[in-house]
């Protein structure tokens, strides 16, 4: 089955870049945004082929159905094309977030098939404007499949080809609960932590504001994604929160256990705490080596 | 007084950028370092013009003189080149932490001036092979000066000026404790912290492999100061644990705030948690605003 016509709804960063390749790759490219200035500055920019008022118009049409919106926003979208989607289609999303998406979705039994999907990019600079086409380029993107019959085996092989061969990226398939406990730790976790160490800095600027001076270069790299949108982490921290609390209780201990070490003035304590991390991190594999 | 004659004790990332960069410029570089090996290196690479095997005899001709060590060997490199270094020569280092160092020194009462140093530049990545002489280019180097009199003045105003003319970096002199107090925040923290995320994530890829893969993209980049010299940071986290003390617990507050967020399901503690840490940064000046 070819598929030739796309649905991109929810046209910020992820689905304007999506939007954008797609139509590069010779997609028709169907666009919604909840803002209908959005919607018009993607197809002023030329990001889809045409725009649509309404999820559901937007889905009809389409052989694949992509939603790029904010995680607590997907499954009601997903409610509203329901009745809409032509059973054939493959419906997906890209929220950060899968186990809950897929469970609510698994009960709404659609008449299509919907593959959960994550890609692993993005950018604390949001919106439209700053769409990429080559942003899923050589990046994970993962997909989490639900169910197992032939049916969806097949549009599963025909949506990781699509990603593989259109966009660029590497499919990685997972089950959406092992997919969240990796990204708490690979993402959610360092967003809630870049966004502390920013709370720290700021009372310390309140006392001593030459400290702004000092956070100009390497501070301001390291925080870089405590810039990003306040309401997609927001969604994305109470969808996740299970994974997040484990994750933010390590994160205290360690801190605590670091405390002791300089507290006690135990040099090799403090040593070794940086040295494992050292070693961790050095052998993490590369994005090339994957 | 013409200074064209500089030495460099420590020939790592740091010393050997210095070092490259002042030969570029004219400077006889005199360069030493704990490991005959490095300052052979340093001399095969076109970094040092010349080459010493003790501290002293690299400081007996120059007229300003760079330590370039880890923060827990400034002091007794120190009370080593005293007897042998010229009074009216410069000293000064390049330690992350300053305040310790200017109270040993100051004890010393050396017979040259001494000017504690920071340099706000630098890379995971250490050693010679690394070194940079474009490494300080347009970052700020912090300057703490000891005492108050005409001659000290004068000298600070020389460093001050080699370090704009010739390193091209922006001076900032700062007081030895508010330097301490500002880069607990916006440098010593991030290192723990970054260490710390590696940490979560070892024990959560224990469990789940596939995390791995997950982490080869931001995770990767966010923790990059993880893979810093673990002992480089064991000393700097000793030598500045009374602020760091204070941080670690705001962070441990920060963490146990948004905990409670989450497990009550606040959705506006979680934005605002986010967005004020969004504001904040999005509100520091940027290296070429400074």
């Amino acid at each position: 089955m070819e598929r030739s016509t796309a649905a991109v709804l929810g046209l910020g960063l992820i689905g304007g870049s999506l939007a954008f390749r797609l139509r590069n790759k010779g997609y028709r490219v169907i666009g919604y945004d909840i803002s209908e200035e959005r919607t018009q500055t993607a197809f002023h920019l030329g990001a889809i082929s045409e725009g649509r008022s309404s999820p559901a118009e937007a889905a009809r049409d389409s052989d694949i159905v992509f939603i790029a919106a904010p995680v607590g926003a997907i499954v009601p979208i997903i409610e509203d094309i329901i009745p809409h989607t032509r059973p054939g289609a493959i419906v997906t999303d890209v929220g950060s977030v899968k186990r809950p998406i897929m469970e609510k979705v698994e009960a709404l039994r659609p008449p299509f098939t919907f593959i959960g999907g994550h890609p692993m990019a993005g950018s604390e600079q949001g919106g439209i404007e700053a769409a990429d086409p080559n942003l899923f380029e050589n990046a994970v993107y993962v997909l989490t499949p639900m169910g197992e019959d032939a049916a969806k085996e097949e549009s599963f092989r025909q949506l990781a080809g699509l990603i593989e061969s259109d966009l660029g990226a590497t499919v990685m398939a997972m089950e959406a609960k092992v997919h969240d406990e990796v990204v708490a730790a690979v993402s959610h976790l360092p967003h809630i932590v870049a966004a502390a160490l920013v709370h720290a800095l700021g009372r310390t600027a309140e006392r001593t504001p030459a400290a702004l001076a000092l956070a100009a270069g390497g501070f301001r790299d390291i925080t870089r994604i405590a810039s990003s949108n306040p309401h997609m982490w927001r969604d994305i921290s109470l969808s996740n929160s299970n994974q997040l609390l484990e994750l933010i209780d390590h994160m205290i201990d360690s801190l605590s256990i670091f405390r002791n070490y300089i507290t006690d003035n135990d040099p090799q304590g403090v040593e070794e705490f940086f040295s494992r991390a050292k070693k961790f991190r050095d052998s993490l594999p590369t994005l090339q080596s994957l």
